[in-house]
């Protein structure tokens, strides 16, 4: 009889146990898990502390008895396995103390990740800085909470879990400042992109702080020193400034690790150590895009890989194809998605790349309650290749990442993006869905239809010369303008064409980038050097008003 | 400078005319439509019924004059092209009652789809019967409606319009009876899905009857009888029973028709007569599937052939790929979608088909307001292919149904639907998705994990001598059961598999399917002849009550 220890026992640990069990009844099978729950919901844990999860036990999914009843699974909570032995091919254990030795034929790794700790000074004497992996970890901050009645928190690290931490506390009552070392929030966005979910922060009442550093802390930590030497006062402090694998098991066990310490393991799973395989969050995986190493932490790749790595234990070949990662966050009335790379990710791999922006209704707009997504495409200019893409909206966001991910795994490349054919009635979608659009204007790209700018690249090209016009109409200026820039309504530019100069270049805009679109054709077809300003005035608002007149 | 006449102003032929004015400002685009409207929602006209859309001009898109302002687009409304003249090279149209000729270098016909009139006794007698096609029809319903005041509504035909109609006639706070001739609503769903949206429609208070044909009417319509003789009185009928091609035109210029008259167009959308271009619902496309020919009276590919078409004009070479057919209907709470092939239409095909019904939440069940998809997966059980799905739930159905029609255009197998990398964050999806788990579940079909019976076999198979055994708890139970069924809950049937019969075949049943097999999978690997019974006791409740005990 098999008899398989399982070291972890959640997402991809107790995929892989129950899985296990559907193929071999008659293996014996061990799960130690260090913490005092398994096959917890991680990622609900944030939302317990607003009460928007209001019971506890709504996130324990199963006990290790309801997993020994309906899955005859030998769950060993509180056991943390101190060391792995591959020449005797035992486990080492501890249990309130004690250690225990266990027998194994194989093991499946699926330890998890481990907040990353950045040594920041005074975090020692600091009484009230936690971390968020599971139960414990929450239970300890909601202590605080409900028994310390703290008004102000510190959020250091804007990333998704951050996020999810800034908005939760916002919604118990604290005052909460968000503190993010990077030029934006959510750093898997790109910087005009996250920009969207920082205004919808700052707008709900979150202090946001960019491109800082927390570097100390003081007065067992009711103070929070940033690089620039800002102080911070906080009753409470969350540090979710990334993740490490949770390696040191495996290192010790003389297992090979690859990418920051990450597990690394072949197409099977199979670890360096006969006999040992890994899962989840603390493996090195291949970036499904890029064929690069990769560390993707995050639950749906951990719970199949658990399923997978079950699978080729019991002799049922699967291979490991990498992963693309397709992640999302609700930051308050906002929702924010993405899949595969950012554009800031395509270049530093140096790649070619292309990117539109589209905005668009999540249903159709003469039906009542239609909300603006805003969709960007990322893609290879020539090929068509995508690379990724993220949206944000009130509604909506989900499935338009949900089906570029599914293009993405199939292989899809921009000029199928219009082929798609969606589900539409008014309530649900529109008869050129978002991700349709968005595929056409990426095609007028790709086959030189339209030239564009991008917004980061517009005073480079004003100041080589070009001059800006704008073809919304007068009533929209009042909303604000750029400076500098000309108005001529779209509609009137057929006869107001004369008024441009032909030997001039200009750069186009409206407020979404569709009209302009229109006026770039009809200027191009008159032979004038245009270009779309991609995103427009609507993007540009948000990643940067301050060089608006009258926003 | 050439000229290019469109025949039909709304979603192909306008779509084909501002793309066309996109990539050729010197272009001559007249557009002749019949109607009073152009460029207005279809899709939308049934919601304005109920006031859910409360505005007419929401209805109309854009106007001939907008049109014209921005696209330079001669849009002639109130002009119906009565014969096309390829010798001449002309139309001849009519006008308020005149005739006048125009001439064409090229002609994209988009006449789109004319309601199907049954040969009805006494329909032209009768009064209040109507088909909505367009605003006109609209405004002659909303006159007798505000009008008259109708109390009792008649809706002939359960498709995706008829149930629409049903929906908002009964929200104006009409009693309505809903007519099909079909066995079920909604024909392009498979029975047991349909059932669904016929339990809510019914529970809704809609009469719905099923079975029946109208065959007369009386009394200058104020009454409907069907083909077993029972009468409806009614105040107002909708006709929705269906749509044919408008092909009329098209074949009168000697253009090839082909399956019920639609008009025959190569991959380019070039009809049989040089220079004449044709799309939309009037058109014979290729169902991409099974690469027969087909009819799809849709939006979305209604307006993507009608850029395309303008393309090809334009120099720029694009080939109808085909169409799968994705469609989605609100039924009051409830949502049901289809895409590609139901099963019925897989066995019409003489193609080998298998199917799996999940039931999962439409996101993580721990986090409030998740809520049931049933989610149906048609397949290829040897290849794999994807056929086809149809979901139904309260929410979150069109992002599946719109994520598999994706992987049905990206050729995508149930091999790579556990591969897909869905946004999971509690308020928006699961670690494994719906969509993830009908892959699953269709894999352990193919691979042999599990056999199954499908709802409209278990009687045969009971009749042939398996026996029915319920994996549920006893409390499941008080919600009804099969009858001759025996119970042995999940969690004690490896303790009291000695009480089952090693030589006797078993159908196990749960409540989704799940637990069951689960169960099956412990009695095959205990050497019993099993299979579960796919979508279990849930989706048996919702097509067959009538079989069960005490529901
Ligand atoms: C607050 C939070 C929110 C999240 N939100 C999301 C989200 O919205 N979407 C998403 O996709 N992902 C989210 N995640 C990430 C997701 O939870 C992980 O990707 C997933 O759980 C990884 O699965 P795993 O099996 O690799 O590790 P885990 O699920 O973390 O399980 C690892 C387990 O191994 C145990 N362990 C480690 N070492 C030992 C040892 N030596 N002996 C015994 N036991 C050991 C640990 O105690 C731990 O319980 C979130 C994570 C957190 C913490
Ligand atoms: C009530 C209703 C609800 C619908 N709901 C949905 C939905 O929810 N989702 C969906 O995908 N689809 C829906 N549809 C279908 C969708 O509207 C059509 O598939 C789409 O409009 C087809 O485009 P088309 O250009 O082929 O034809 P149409 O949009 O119908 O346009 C054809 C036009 O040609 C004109 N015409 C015909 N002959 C001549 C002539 N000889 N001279 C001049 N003009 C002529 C007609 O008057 C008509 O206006 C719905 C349709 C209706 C009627
Ligand atoms: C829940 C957990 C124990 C896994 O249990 P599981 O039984 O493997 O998974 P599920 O409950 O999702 O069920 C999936 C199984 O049911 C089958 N199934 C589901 N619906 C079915 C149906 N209607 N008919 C037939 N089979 C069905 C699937 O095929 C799959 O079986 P397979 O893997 O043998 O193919 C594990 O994922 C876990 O601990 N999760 C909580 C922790 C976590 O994921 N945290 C991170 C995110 S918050
Ligand atoms: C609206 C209608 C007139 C078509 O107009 P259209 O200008 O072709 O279409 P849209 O308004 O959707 O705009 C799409 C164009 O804008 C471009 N675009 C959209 N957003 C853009 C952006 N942010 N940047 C650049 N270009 C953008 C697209 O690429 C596309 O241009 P292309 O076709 O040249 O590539 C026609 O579809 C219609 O009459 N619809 C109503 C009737 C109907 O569809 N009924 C059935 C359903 S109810």
């Amino acid at each position: 009889m098999a008899k398989i220890v399982i070291i972890g026992g959640v997402a991809g640990g107790m995929s892989a146990a129950t899985r296990l069990r559907r193929l071999k009844e008659d293996a014996d099978i061990i799960i130690f898990e260090k913490g005092p729950y398994v096959s917890f919901a991680n990622c609900g844990l944030p939302y317990y502390v607003s009460g928007e999860i209001s019971e506890r036990d709504k996130l324990i999914v199963q006990t290790p008895e309801a997993l020994y009843d309906r899955f005859r699974l030998d769950v060993r909570a509180e056991h943390e396995v101190t060391s792995i032995n591959p020449d005797s091919k035992t486990v080492t254990v501890k249990h309130h103390g004690e250690f225990l030795t266990e027998a194994y034929d194989q093991i499946i790794l699926s330890p998890g990740a481990r907040a990353f700790i950045p040594p920041i000074a005074g975090l020692k004497e600091a009484d009230n800085v936690y971390t968020l992996r599971n139960v414990p970890d929450l239970d300890k901050i909601m202590m605080r909470i409900d028994g310390m009645n703290p008004k102000e928190a510190v959020v250091i690290g804007a990333g998704f879990i951050g996020i999810e931490m800034a908005e939760n506390l916002k919604h118990r009552g604290i005052d909460v400042t968000l503190i993010e070392k990077a030029p934006h929030v959510l750093p898997p966005l790109d910087e005009e992109m996250a920009a969207f979910v920082q205004n919808e922060l700052k707008e709900q009442g979150v202090t946001v702080i960019t491109s800082q550093s927390a570097v100390a802390f003081k007065d067992a930590g009711k103070r929070v020193v940033l690089e620039d030497g800002t102080e911070f006062t906080t009753d409470l402090t969350i540090m979710s400034v990334g993740v490490q694998p949770e390696s040191t098991l495996a290192e010790q066990a003389g297992i090979e690790l690859g990418l920051h310490g990450g597990i690394l393991v072949d197409e099977t799973y199979q670890t360096s150590v006969k006999d040992i395989y890994a899962v989840g969050d603390a493996i090195v995986v291949k970036n499904q895009i890029t064929g690069e190493d990769a560390l993707i932490a995050l639950a749906s790749p951990a719970n199949r890989q658990g399923r997978q790595v079950a699978d080729n234990i019991a002799g049922i070949k699967r291979s490991n194809k990498g992963s693309i990662g397709t992640a999302i966050v609700r930051a308050f009335g906002l929702t924010a998605a993405s899949t595969g790379l950012s554009e800031r990710q395509v270049k530093m791999a140096g790649l070619d790349v292309a990117s539109v922006h589209t905005l668009s209704k999540d249903h159709a707009g003469y039906y009542p309650g239609a909300t603006d997504i805003t969709l960007k495409l990322v893609f290879d200019p020539s090929s068509g290749k995508i690379y990724g893409a993220q949206a944000v909206g009130v509604k909506g966001v989900d499935k338009r990442i949900d089906i570029i991910a599914t293009a993405i795994k199939g292989e899809l490349t921009v000029h199928d993006l219009p082929e798609l054919e969606f589900t539409y009635a008014p309530p649900f979608g529109s008869a050129k869905d978002p991700v349709n659009m968005a595929g056409y204007a990426a095609l007028n790209i790709i086959e030189g239809m339209s030239d564009q700018v991008q917004w980061h690249q517009l005073n480079e090209e004003l100041a080589k010369g070009a001059v800006l016009l704008d073809v919304r109409s007068e009533a929209e200026l009042k909303d604000g303008y750029f400076p500098d820039s000309i108005n001529i309504p779209l509609n009137d530019l057929r006869d107001r064409l004369s008024e441009l100069d032909i030997n001039q270049p200009y750069i186009i805009s409206c407020r979404s980038g569709q009209r302009s679109y229109i006026g770039e054709r009809i200027m191009k077809q008159a032979g004038f050097k245009v270009k779309n300003l991609d995103g427009a005035y609507a993007l540009y608002q948000t990643v940067k008003p301050e060089e608006l007149v009258n926003v």
